[in-house]
């Protein structure tokens, strides 16, 4: 790409490293819904169900559904921090600012997975490590917007 | 990285303002979604329901799963459109068919989330406003794929 | 960009090309859903019901959520591979191992498709092509933080 924007290569290394950690965070709960679904013998399809006598078909066990809540709460907030963070590197920002940021997402949304679904903690624990991803994405998107208006 | 391939820097730059205000888009779910439950103190998590004793837990709700399923048609429709817009840069496009493009599909966008869970309109409104993001994000995926077979 | 990582350019449309593919295999699951939804006459939304006196708001088909199950799972998946792979390009893998590997996970997830929504096929065909995918985005992950750590 002939594209004159400058992002600092540390920087962009520091970013790339951090999506794979979070592409792992997300895969993790794969696990941790089988874990549910394995324990409680309750799977979402019949030909699922079907491979012990012991299982069923159900789709509102609230540990399991606790686990696919965390999920879908991934799914909203991760893919589009990973895509407006790259446009945030292009504003040209402090280096020590943005590796913090994504540092910080990056930490709340494990924080997030744990208190929701691994350790259930009362709130605000979860509210919180939540708000500080949602305000991180936010803070970077505004940034693009202001810089690339 | 070394590759040749091309993107005018003005319509990178339009591509990368988009994206942002796309994220903004989706980040406004999330107070969308707050207020209805809030004004109704339906909740998902029995440790949210706990804050306030006038609170329950309850799947069912008729607005607060109109909120829901937007958002869930945002998280299968906008982050495929911005990797496949990237690489429908990558195909030397005519630049006001591109930028008009993009500027096409945010719209559809912000309009489908508004007659969808904002101000709910009568059909075709809906299915109207996901049909143009839809079919947008399938020109471009056709483009890439005629262009890089 | 001034980033000196280096992606070999047919590595680099390879990937590009196939981003477009597995975007249409996901475009694919909204008429898979309509298929359902009107053959059964069942919709999410009472503006949609409306209009046809013969349907209903139903949320519980086993036919419409056996696809939207496989469209949830395509947005697990999906865009994770696709950010992943990006960063794994970045680390100078070899050409044939890497190619073959898109081409492995964007098979793994039609497979999945077909034998989740379009021809039920009893387990472990749905576990096996969703491992593969799986997997796959995994050895990527893992590449690039040991790449970039």
């Amino acid at each position: 790409m002939t594209i004159s924007l400058e992002i600092d290569e540390g920087l962009f290394r520091t970013y790339v490293f951090y999506t794979a950690v979070l592409v792992l965070k997300v895969l993790a709960m794969a696990p941790l819904t089988a874990k549910q679904r394995f324990r409680k013998m309750i799977f979402a399809n019949p030909e699922d169900a079907k491979m012990n006598s012991k299982s069923k078909v159900k789709y509102d066990d609230p540990d399991i559904e606790r686990v696919r809540r965390a999920h879908l709460n991934d799914l909203e907030n991760i893919p589009f921090f990973i895509i407006v963070c790259f446009g945030y590197l292009l504003t040209n920002p402090d280096l020590h600012i943005a590796t913090n940021l994504i540092r910080l997402f990056v930490a709340s949304r494990i924080i997030h997975t744990i208190v929701y679904a691994v350790i259930v903690i009362p709130q605000p624990a979860r509210g919180l490590s939540w708000f500080i991803g949602y305000g991180t994405t936010l803070y970077m998107a505004l940034q693009v917007i202001l810089s690339f208006v």
